[in-house]
């Protein structure tokens, strides 16, 4: 894991989970849509094919744990998936909870408009919530 | 398998490339970018995280295996994935090759206007050359 450092942009919009296995778990800070970004502690890592094998199952394994957890938040009904890096390159993976009717629906959450910054009390909330899945998955 | 149909959306904006061994694959019809859609072949399936671990390995594989086949195409520097399904609810993972200064660059594909259907010389050209990688997955 020698010289992993998180890209600038992914700490300056996020709230940091934790670290599961292979990736840091960050939670979009975006009152918009329940929102976690998994992130391979891996320098240099642009695309999923680059990957070994077997952390590309772990990442895939990760981001489904996350999105099973978004999923039973109240309301959600779908979760959206995507690892597109076009602005920031470092290997990302974006895991969202959502729900018809959101601000964005039904088109994707990137390119919706500027993010709504959690307050604390919701921060809160889903930060313990997604630690939780920190313990299992050391479990 | 029984029961799979692929969804009336996709099968009308795609060309069939063929069958991975999880995954039905299919090119998206549609000039502005190189863009596969990967569908496993699983009846009333919705969510990545609802997929078996052994399933959720085999279809980032099969993702990898075609986006590491975009990432040769000329020009491609950048693979974009996604799995969203806010339209069309029957699991399928995009996986579209990009270039700055494509029609949509920075921002994803989705969302990013109508589709431009590929004359039959470069629908032939991809076709032939994502059948190669189901050989390669036989193999």
């Amino acid at each position: 894991l020698a010289g992993f450092a998180l890209h600038p942009q992914l700490e300056a919009d996020t709230r940091l989970v934790g670290d599961l296995p292979l990736c840091r778990l960050l939670l979009m800070d975006d009152a918009r849509f329940p929102w976690a970004i998994l992130v391979p502690r891996r320098a240099g890592l642009f695309e999923v094919h680059h990957l070994p094998a077997a952390e590309r199952s772990q990442l895939v394994a990760e981001a489904a744990l996350v999105a099973q957890w978004l999923g039973g938040l109240p309301g959600i009904t779908k979760i959206n998936h995507g690892a597109i890096g076009n602005m920031v390159p470092q290997l990302h993976w974006h895991v969202v909870g959502r729900l018809a009717g959101d601000s964005a629906w039904p088109a994707p959450v990137w390119g919706s408009g500027p993010r709504v910054p959690l307050d604390d009390r919701q921060a809160a909330l889903l930060l313990a919530g997604l630690r939780t899945l920190l313990e299992d998955a050391r479990g």
